[in-house]
């Protein structure tokens, strides 16, 4: 049985490309820019007014000169006007260039005006104060946005502001998200005594919807000549099968088999966890099997531990590993990686993992509690103590 | 000029109520609860079989019997069957009804199936191992999630096991964000050099479709009578308006002038931050006025500051302050709350805030780089020590 280490590594020896695509840029938000962001001029473009104010030819103020004749207004939006007395004053706004003949802004606050007439009220300001000079935060083709950035609210923001309506992100999978067994019924089915509702299906594309991937489900009845049928026409069409149950020792358990008569070649059985042991991973030349074991927390945290990174790899995303500080003294036997539920609190500039007593594998309700998981290392020692750091999984 | 703390806190006392729709449960991510999810029936509903092997009655093993003859199978998804001969086992797979006559399952690993005879092949076993009992996660009409909880995948789980297939939720505020400024044109216009296109309107839109409002918007040019008459109508179309711009000294920041006209009762006007000073905030019996200035960091900031809580608070969910320790020695003067922006980053389950070089509010390429914002509180010190911890608000 290989570690979580091996079968990550494994995994993500085994990413795929799934090409380019452009979209709308307001759509973008979530997926991953696959072209680096150019200025199409200097930011800002021109010499812009930060402040409401004046603007003077400092050279005067200098002199001592304090009272400066208004020559016009400078409204943001319209053209750069040219100040014809370098001693007058310019009336300027937030946002406007900086007209001709003037370097220097002073905000409202530190003048007077009287009528036609400006008088500045205090003894110092410096030379090209309040102005945002042209180039300064970027100049003209320099690089904004990196590609491989995950695009968000900010970079929205900057690809508004060079035009780009159009931008270029990765493609995203073509996923189906399969249960099997027999003792599932839908969601609005009154389950009889002996069954139970689908769930993991539906957590599954919730997962994937929140790094923006669609995905269909579909559901496979505990026989293998119809979970191969269909198998086989999944593989041809979808990038991605993810599977929920049937991989572990049970009489039904055609999964693996299956697979492997319809070719799909074994990345590996089983992964020294708890939970989520039974994990089987395969590939074709063009499609991804992760195979999950069918409790409600194995495939969970499967799905994060797995098949997040291998997605992040794929579109040319780097995972950070974060970490947090056990709250409490663990005991745990089995010689496995542990991932625990976990509440995450944060206090001090540090994050806090409080383990969330559940109920085994089985227990989705214990999920609702917890905020993530806390991976424990496969080890000879039992006993974790509070204050250990280790690696966690957020989900929310 | 008011606190931050102040502003917030006179926001906080102007929140509203949405009311309540009932959705299908798979698009309730990222929406907010709105009843209490109650167990249909016992979690799991039947004592469930946990391990695919064997199922035995225990009094045998004690006695030293080792060899069970296998009266049947029990599969996943059948009704629970009955053996009849005590001392017999039955076949028994993961997610199976545990028998009747059977109280305790070993594992097939730890078993020989030699065609109709199971041996087990270890020494101790546990009476009642491997049985999720009924009712053991949860019982029936026990809460499993409690209302104004934020929906996540982990909650998707739950609503389809208990067969909620349409979920109530609280319903989002009818939004529309409007611009001001002559200097703007759109995204997919060419500025002449004077003029800059509009930015800030896209990235409040990404900013609330993060929190899944969907959100109209508009440009007005800076002209009072048009502001005056779109902005009446708008007020009575909407739950929300929020502006970027306008809010300023400037000669054509109309904007408080004109809703002090139309009836909006000013909460205040000037936040004794930077970015972000001008924000003014109103209220209308019907609708909420977050008058943002215009300037992108200013306007990004304040829809986190003010704009998200408000929103959380209207909602019924309350936020929880986060913290980070700052990775370097900053000077900041002004004696005014300073939202800078942060690199985010974790070590150690502790997360370091790396303040990133901005070029003042206007600097929207600088936002790229961070994740987030520090909040330096104001006050009469200005230099704030590596190592000290402060609220941090991501935006990643």
């Amino acid at each position: 049985m290989i570690t979580v280490e091996e079968a990550k590594h494994i995994i993500l020896e085994n990413t795929q490309n799934f090409g380019i695509e452009e979209i709308p840029f307001l759509e973008a938000v979530g997926r991953i820019l696959k072209e680096d962001i150019v200025a199409d001029r200097d930011f800002p473009p021109f010499n812009r007014v930060a402040m409401d104010g004046i603007a003077i030819n400092y050279r005067f103020f200098e002199y001592g000169v304090r009272d400066f004749k208004i020559e016009g207004i400078q409204p943001a939006g319209a053209p750069q006007q040219t100040m014809v007395n370098a001693s007058n004053c310019y009336e300027v706004m937030t946002g406007a260039c900086l007209p001709n003949n003037t370097d220097t802004v002073i905000r409202y606050e530190d003048v007077d005006i009287n009528t036609l007439m400006a008088t500045i009220n205090i003894d110092e300001i410096t030379e090209g104060q309040n102005i945002h000079v042209q180039g300064s935060d970027k100049t003209k083709e320099d690089v904004l946005i990196k590609k491989n950035t995950i695009i968000s609210a900010a970079e929205i923001g900057v690809l508004a502001t060079v035009g780009k309506a159009m931008v270029k992100v990765a493609k995203q999978p073509k996923v189906m998200i399969v249960s099997t067994g027999d003792e599932l019924v839908d969601v609005n089915e009154n389950p009889l005594d002996h069954q139970i509702r689908r769930s993991n299906v539906y957590t599954l594309v919730s997962l994937l919807n929140d790094l923006k991937i669609p995905a269909k489900t579909a559901h496979i009845a505990d026989k293998k000549s119809v979970l191969k049928e269909k198998i086989a026409s999944f593989l041809q069409e979808y990038d991605v099968l993810l599977f929920s149950g049937a991989v572990s020792k049970g009489k039904f358990d055609f999964l693996p088999e299956v697979l492997d008569e319809l070719g799909v070649k074994k990345l590996f059985h089983r992964v020294s966890q708890r939970p989520g042991k039974p994990f089987w991973a395969g590939v074709t030349d063009n499609c991804n099997v992760f195979a999950f074991p069918g409790n409600p927390v194995s495939t969970f945290v499967n799905c994060l531990v797995y098949f997040y990174p291998w997605y992040k790899k794929s579109v040319g995303v780097s995972s950070e590993e974060k970490t947090a500080i056990l709250a409490k003294d663990l005991t745990f036997k089995p010689n496995l990686s542990c991932f625990l539920q976990v509440k995450l609190t944060s206090k001090k500039g540090q994050v806090y993992a409080t383990p969330i007593k559940g109920n085994g594998s089985g227990d989705l309700a214990s999920l609702i509690e917890a905020d993530g998981f806390i991976e424990l290392p496969k080890t000879e020692e039992t006993e974790f103590k509070k204050g250990s750091v280790f690696p966690i999984i957020r989900y929310r």
